[in-house]
């Protein structure tokens, strides 16, 4: 238990400073965080981001990282600076977030459908020229047309080209050809290539077996990438591809640029896919954890802390993983609480000892948090607004 | 498809007035609304709170209705005017919110252990006298006796019993009566009474079996609070159940207080458990929805919609429910998107069409939105903020 003489040195308004302000306030520790905490650790984030980027520049390929994953503008921004042309974003509000921290290069790679969505999209647009977004169907062309006619503004369009999975995007094929001639006819639309994500892809387990699924996905959608080419539609981009399958999709002809996006943090559900050389997919450096704190430990085999369904994304099988204690395991126990199973760990933990977990599956994860703390070691030395994280 | 005359009249404006300011926009209907967006039916939702009030007040008990499962100052004033005495909360977070919107009777049901929660908790006591905390050890009440002796703070204490599940709590019996007598003896906490939830009991499935498992988990705490108070220690609170047992908590001796919290939204989850008089648990009716957008329709059997993992808690089997439309199913398509199963479904979805859910676990499920649009049919009559939701 935390004593006492730590309680009456404790500065509870140098950490609220901390939260509310971010940038500028330093020398705190992580032991004086607020749990449940999202930390990042820069050192392992910045080599992500670089080593990404190293990749691409050497195998000839255009990065526009997706930001769906961290949805927070300090990550974008140094995405670009690395060399990336901008970022992707799956919603209109992540794109309004990273438009409002000065961020442009924007590709929305979901359908902007309804009223309220277009209109965002046309205002964005307004703001960020060479904002992009996705169409899968004629109706939806001809309603972009139609209210982007209205304040003579031309939105920038990819064909939404599914390779697997039925979840958006027209069939390869002839179809994809006829929607691109009508975007391509449209006088508020302006044709700029083909998106094809393969969700099914990413997370196959074994390197080989990925790369042959991805590729049995994503040729039919380059096939008809070349054929709307051919037949003179103005084809530069063709964007694809997933953290699992950057250096899979990168090698396949015709492919412009990589939407990867989990690769700047990891978790514990892509680490278990396999990389091309070994079972564990370790080519990023896990970057992201949550910290809590132990709030109950009546007994010797288990401690519970203060981190459960609200803190942790719950939708994979893969759990988030206990840091520096071989052998502790984590479970669910509730919105408020997890319980971390020590029959079998090094070593016990004690009430109100800290713990650190790397996360089972970050996009998810992240969008629980407002906030994401900056370390080095153990230092905070900055913290991040994850800006773009919710449903507005 | 929207048609472009509705989009040329659409007012983005005032729909973000409506989002930045909430009360005092009227006029604005649920088709207007940004997808994906948390909805509450007033009716239904007044209607819940007047109930169990009712059921509270003739059953001879008093209500501390839990705040987590809708984190919201204007819900929980809505249950206090009905009659409760304050309101439970899961987080030190939660209850600032509601102390920031000028209520109080709050008591926080899990433990706050380490210097950040200590200090908060402290803090909110010195505006709130009245709040109330558990703790579940010895080492714990001596740490905030100590913290709480720094600024001459006296802490209003719960002692947490374990009725079942070993999260947190002490054990029922001569163990946490020792402990009782320590808080009892320590200056700086003032020792109220007993807290004992069952988890475990709350979703029991059928009403004579959860009866059965929750009077043999409260039982051994009701016992535990009588020979304190036998003890002579100052026992006035008994607090416990839950919406899956308040006409069966309520029922037993000594309990003195329900913290009961899912009955104003319920769920499908809760509704699958069953009621005393039937196979679905239809004391309280389901008020609260995700409205989203259909974004994608390509196919006859399936049309995909803009709520998925980001929409909807993932930590139970049940799944959301569409309204109005027989025999159409929902399954999670990603973070972003749900697959709509049409096969079996009595009509067909049009892209842009407005679909309504059912939510599956609603504490987990509002946590992820930042306000609650409140209606009253179609019409928008209010915008609540979900002012504790969150890891802060």
């Amino acid at each position: 238990m935390s004593p006492s003489a730590s309680y009456s040195t404790y500065n509870l308004d140098r950490v609220e400073q901390l939260i509310a302000r971010g940038h500028g306030i330093t020398g705190l520790t992580k032991a004086e965080l607020p749990t449940p905490a999202l930390v990042v650790d820069i050192d392992k984030l910045e080599s992500n981001i670089a080593q990404m980027s190293d990749y691409a520049k050497q195998a000839g390929i255009s990065l526009r990282p997706h930001a769906k994953t961290h949805k927070t503008p300090e990550i974008a921004r140094r995405q670009i600076a690395a060399g990336a042309l901008g970022v992707c974003c799956a919603t209109i509000h992540e794109a309004e977030a990273l438009a409002r921290a000065g961020l442009s290069g924007l590709l929305i790679t979901s359908e902007q459908v309804g009223l309220n969505k277009m209109a965002r999209l046309i205002r964005l647009t307004e703001q960020r020229p060479d904002t992009m977004s996705v169409i899968d169907s004629a109706a939806h062309a001809e309603a972009l047309n139609d209210a982007a006619s209205v304040g003579k503004t031309v939105l920038n369009i990819l064909i939404d080209i599914d390779p697997y999975g039925r979840r958006t995007g027209i069939a390869p094929g002839i179809k994809a050809e006829e929607l691109g001639k009508l975007v391509d006819s449209l006088p508020h639309l302006n044709l700029r290539g083909v998106h094809g994500y393969s969700g099914a892809a990413s997370h196959v387990h074994g390197w080989a077996n990925r790369k042959n699924e991805s590729t049995d996905h994503m040729l039919p959608v380059l096939a008809s990438f070349e054929a709307m080419k051919k037949a003179g539609l103005p084809m530069e981009i063709m964007s694809g591809a997933s953290t699992g399958t950057y250096n899979i999709d990168s090698q396949l002809a015709g492919m412009t640029e990589l939407q990867v996006g989990s690769y700047v943090f990891m978790d514990a559900d892509y680490r278990s896919i396999g990389g091309q050389s070994g079972a564990v997919y370790d080519d990023f450096r896990p970057s992201l954890t949550v910290l809590s704190t132990v709030v109950s430990k009546r007994y010797s085999d288990i401690a519970t802390i203060d981190a459960g369904i609200k803190s942790f994304a719950t939708d994979h099988d893969a759990l988030p993983e206990v840091v520096g204690i071989e052998g502790a395991t984590y479970s669910f126990n509730g919105d408020e609480h997890g319980r971390i199973h020590l029959d079998k760990a090094a070593r016990d933990l004690q009430l109100g000892e800290k713990l650190e977990l790397i996360i089972s599956h970050c996009d998810p994860t992240v969008n629980l948090y407002e906030r994401m703390y900056v370390c080095r070691g153990e230092q905070i030395v900055d913290v991040w607004s994850v800006a773009g994280r919710g449903n507005i």
